[in-house]
């Protein structure tokens, strides 16, 4: 076992499983604008850590980002950890081009605004 | 000129232009599952002409119908014209696969439901 396995991480809060995933709630989830930049953020400049929401960067009050990242794990676009007080995400990538072959190339291919 | 384009179609009903749409906006739109339904049935089942709404054989109020066509025409998913009382219905299959590559595959492969 190396040092990275080692790392014991927290659950992951409640998320469906990538068989349950539909197309219309991840669609609904990223139909919003602050939601389709942070997945698009995760999906373009992540690495292979879960991030916390100030890595993201964006000036709204933390409710408001914390209910969003919510919808997103809901919906099965991302996962997220509880690191004590603060959760981090981390994009589903495999589980949605396995799911949804392309969908994050059109993520991806979105203009930011 | 041959018969079909002489053909007199009643105008477009406003729609945004193929460059104006946005990936938010026509997610938005097919986030909710009878319009994602109306838009798969248009994208699998739909010949040349336009379809009116008695054609996709729901068993929903006129007006619920109205609106969701509608929302799909505002984020530029479908043409709307108006005949007579009636309006007909168009998916815009090129403009989405120009803009959108791959969305309609997603859509395609999307179970009825």
């Amino acid at each position: 076992m190396d040092a990275v396995d080692a790392v014991e991480l927290p659950p992951l809060l409640p998320e469906p499983a990538a068989s349950e995933l539909r197309l219309e709630a991840v669609m609904a989830a990223l139909a919003e604008p602050l939601r389709m930049t942070i997945a698009r953020k995760l999906l373009l400049h992540s690495d292979e850590f879960d991030h916390p929401c100030g890595w993201f960067g964006f000036d709204r009050p933390k409710s408001s980002l914390t209910h969003h990242f919510k919808v997103l794990r809901e919906a099965g676009v991302i996962h997220q950890r509880q690191y004590g007080l603060e959760r981090r995400s981390r994009l589903r990538v495999e589980d949605l081009n396995d799911r949804f072959p392309g969908l994050l190339d059109l993520v991806a291919a979105t203009e930011s605004r």
